[in-house]
């Protein structure tokens, strides 16, 4: 623990985007080290998404700084992929119970790292104290791809659409059992490799940017599985107010799950995990194909798994929105990730 | 303790901008409820300032609701001021122990009614579990004046210039004295009128946004004095690299510190308190008669307390930046709030 002020923290280990502006970055007027930040108007609408990491909630004490950071910028990112988004520039509010030079440094290099990874300039921020754990609050800004604002939303999904997921399931439940194993679940032998993939995605979640942004105008509504596939299925349902049905024999699960599991986890994990940071999303049938060509381009498997069925009745209870079926395949866990 | 779902706080507690969606916030194109928030594309440069708020550290657990919310935004709008900035939108990163309803409900009740008072939409932000004191961050983004992107930055001073202060100091020194007696303090005595006027002021600061507003073009630096005359004059000093000299016995005094109070006592908190919210500029002599007329509209004050005096050589210690003159005026505690 040193002395270090807040403006020494800023100047040595947030001023990335200040020291190594490039031409990307030309449209900051104003930096880190005044009131505020100022950036250069954008001819598209602004979008922005914020998310909060606290520690010992949404992650144990001991992960590494650049697994913070990774995890805090991944799961912001994901919220720019699901509406299809540009980002360009981000706020960060840090609040810390001590001042760990070491931490500081390899939280910060990630951080810039991958700042420069998708061009978002770290424009400004709050470096406060805090008496217990650690808490993180990015706030990323961006742009819509046109200037009309068209992006992916959650309320667009018309009846006949199909349902689609990128990726493979199940990452994020299987690496939270690699990293904090249940007490009572039967031990699980995972490969080598599969293990590390596993643990790589959920430390550096991987934002479908790319993939969000070729959906706008194909897709009718998007949304990035973070709370897990029914929960997010069920929010895409709700605010689009129609029913989707799942085809549990078409899920993509993700080949290090397909071992001595037991087959209800596994389902369990597919449905309900969350920490997945696919997109889901739907679109009507005749973007099949072209939604296979961005796929290819993009080396990102998408696979349809699901339609879109009926309008849902105003009076419908919401368990009734999203089902799955599949020989030994079950909805109940229709809850992902809660909040509180 | 309810078993609110994140959900159900957002749409019951902070869709204020939706539900009362008037014109002025017409050009919110998603607001609450997706993966982000997207408003329309504005003319002018973008400006954006994050604050953080926790308890235990800035406020007191025993702090009422409505004063978190109003002091909360109050620290973030006074930013947008020292900018000359006007802001338009708003995200909120809110950590929470346990759900309080009727905390919430007096939160959320402020939070609308200020929003609705600077005109400021709540367009997003994340609502999560912490497992100690609440942590608020608000993140304010808004636009500057004019398509140029004017604004009110730290580092234009200019020797020659005059340097101002807004309104009267002392207020947030005295009112965290009232509210947190140190234990070897002297009584003061403190009558009741100035008692409740200073508390207002500090549970409420008052942004100076059309002060700020109305300088930009005028004043050559500004800054909010959020942590404290001297230190924040040392950061226009620092950065406009520059001497300033301060005439104590020119320096507003709050009307409530003219009582038994130790003179000592008196000048430190004027020059080292903070939570002040005040701006602090400078500005060339012949904006003087402009900068009273501006004063007069606005029914607020502003005092010429000072003088930039010399270029600061590049290897002078911070220490000589900033010097008050005065009989008994002592410019020992450069040094206001520091947030380690």
């Amino acid at each position: 623990m040193t002395s270090l002020s807040e403006f020494d923290i800023i100047k040595r280990y947030f001023s990335f985007t200040e020291t190594s502006a490039g031409p990307s970055h030309a449209g900051t007027l104003v930096g880190i080290g005044d009131d505020a930040a100022v950036v250069a108007a954008h001819k598209n609408p602004l979008v922005v998404a914020t998310d909060t990491l606290i520690e010992g909630v949404h992650f144990p004490p001991e992960f590494l700084a650049k697994h913070v950071a990774s995890r805090a910028m991944g799961v912001n990112l994901s919220d720019f992929a699901a509406m299809g988004a540009t980002p360009r520039w981000m706020t960060m509010a840090l609040s810390l119970p001590h001042i760990d030079t070491d931490w500081l440094a390899a939280f910060s290099q990630r951080l810039a790292q991958i700042c420069q990874q998708y061009n978002v300039a770290l424009i400004g921020g709050d470096t406060t104290r805090i008496d217990h754990g650690l808490v993180i609050s990015l706030t990323v800004m961006g742009e819509t791809q046109t200037r009309s604002g068209l992006c992916l939303r959650r309320n667009g999904a018309q009846v006949g659409d199909d349902v689609w997921v990128s990726g493979s399931l199940g990452k994020g439940a299987a690496a939270l059992q690699l990293l904090m194993p249940s007490k009572n679940s039967m031990p699980w032998i995972c490969n080598k490799e599969s293990k590390s993939e596993l643990l790589a995605s959920f430390y550096m979640p991987e934002p479908r940017l790319a993939l969000g942004q070729g959906l706008v105008g194909i897709a009718s509504a998007a949304i990035d599985i973070s709370d897990g596939l029914m929960a997010d299925a069920n929010h895409i349902a709700m605010q689009s107010q129609v029913k989707i049905i799942i085809d549990g024999d078409a899920l993509p699960i993700h080949s290090g799950l397909e071992t001595n599991l037991n087959r209800q986890i596994v389902q369990q994990w597919v449905l309900s995990g969350g920490d997945e940071y696919e997109l889901l999303f739907t679109a009507p049938t005749d973007q099949s194909s072209t939604i296979e060509s961005l796929s290819l381009a993009l080396a990102l498997p998408c696979t349809k798994i699901g339609t879109v069925t009926e309008n849902l009745k105003e009076d419908k209870a919401e368990a009734d929105s999203v089902s799955v079926f599949g020989a030994g395949w079950d909805s109940q866990s229709l809850k992902g990730y809660t909040h509180f």
